[in-house]
């Protein structure tokens, strides 16, 4: 991808941290539903710590695809059992869709809607389908279509949840760009033959964030927003 | 589903035929890349009439699970071949995206769109991924996801291509709503547990039309366009 040259015909985009801000967004939906005690970053971090262990059980093989649902309820049934907090089954699935009502960064819905004139969009989440749908539709964000590790049935950054999303549209892989905010997501998918674009996201952990401040490699491009992103591809 | 109470969560289409006019189209793509003596419209019906054919191969379990980008692409050797017509590999394939181009009825686009202000739109349809997102694209369909046989891996009518598809949303077969103009359609889904709405396209063939021309059950409902269906449930 050279700057307007619109070689790339698909920006496919890491979601959260990078699309929402999921931190904020889970800690104010715990902040509602659990009791007042409980720090409610503390519980978000701790939920979101058990998120790579979860998918590592799939993509080890030691359990067949399960969608990200699932396994964010298994581990908030985790998290409140360590912070000694007990909620009925329902409370338990209303707070587990705190993941479909994430909040976007502020340059989100404007920078993809603009990026859509000229490529397509899509999610290449390891979110499943009927999350990163109601998310969107919560929030606006007008993809043209949801992939990611449900269609693919594959966790990123397994090398299928690359390959197989270029293939299901029809494209190779360099025909497609990773849009993310985490640089292992962005190895991951060079490796796999994609174009990169880091999004500085510095306060995806709060105040305190030690990873993913900066570029640890040359991608294609490295942006502070994907607004940036659309200046710089002319969209 | 009962007018305007918005029981149902998502109207799920069918695609050629109710969402666009396929024969027009293939037909009008067909004029220009064949040769000028060949009748398009009996080539484009040739083509289609290859359609079900070929995915009963998949249903029957005859063969695993194959796009319809590919079941089309070996039908068009196919009608080619028939037709005496001999075109270079990459003519072949240029022709064979003649369905990812598809217009819309003229009610499509401004009816879809007002129907997802108040319920998940998205294509239930046999079409391939890519394919329908190249069309929307093209055509302006402002889908909120891109469902159907290839996120399902199952054809319609088996059953698996609805429950599944319900099943990908998170919802009961009930919040769900088939929108087709094919009465067999309807009558799959209905078995599978679904809403069902006919909508009228008596061209879909063209002037000799002989199937579908009406309701051949008492489906939820029964319009002449998806704007009318707009009406109905106020949106």
């Amino acid at each position: 991808m050279t700057a307007g040259s619109g070689a790339s015909k698909a920006l496919l985009f890491d979601v959260f941290g990078t699309v929402v801000d999921w931190r904020t967004s889970v800690a104010a939906q715990c902040a509602v539903a659990l009791p007042p005690h409980v720090d409610s970053y503390a519980f978000a971090d701790r939920w979101r710590s058990l998120y790579q262990p979860a998918m590592e059980q799939v993509r080890s093989g030691a359990r067949d695809f399960t969608r990200l649902d699932d396994l964010h309820r298994e581990s908030l049934r985790t998290v409140l059992s360590e912070f000694e907090i007990t909620l009925p089954d329902e409370e338990v699935s209303a707070l587990n869709f705190a993941w479909h009502r994430l909040e976007p960064w502020p340059d989100s819905v404007d920078g993809i809607g603009r990026l859509k004139s000229r490529f397509i969009v899509a999610p290449l989440s390891n979110g499943n389908i009927s999350l990163l749908l109601d998310m969107a539709k919560n929030a606006g964000l007008p993809w043209d279509a949801i992939l990611g590790a449900e269609a693919a049935r594959a966790y990123k950054p397994t090398p299928e949840a690359y390959l197989r999303t270029a293939d299901i549209l029809g494209l190779a892989p360099h025909d497609c760009t990773m849009v993310a905010a985490h640089n292992s997501d962005l190895a991951a998918a060079r490796d796999c033959g994609f174009e990169t674009v880091f999004v500085r996201r510095p306060l995806e952990h709060g105040n305190a964030q030690a990873t993913d401040l900066a570029a640890e490699s040359d991608w294609t491009y490295c942006v502070d927003s994907i607004t940036d992103l659309a200046d710089l591809l002319g969209c």
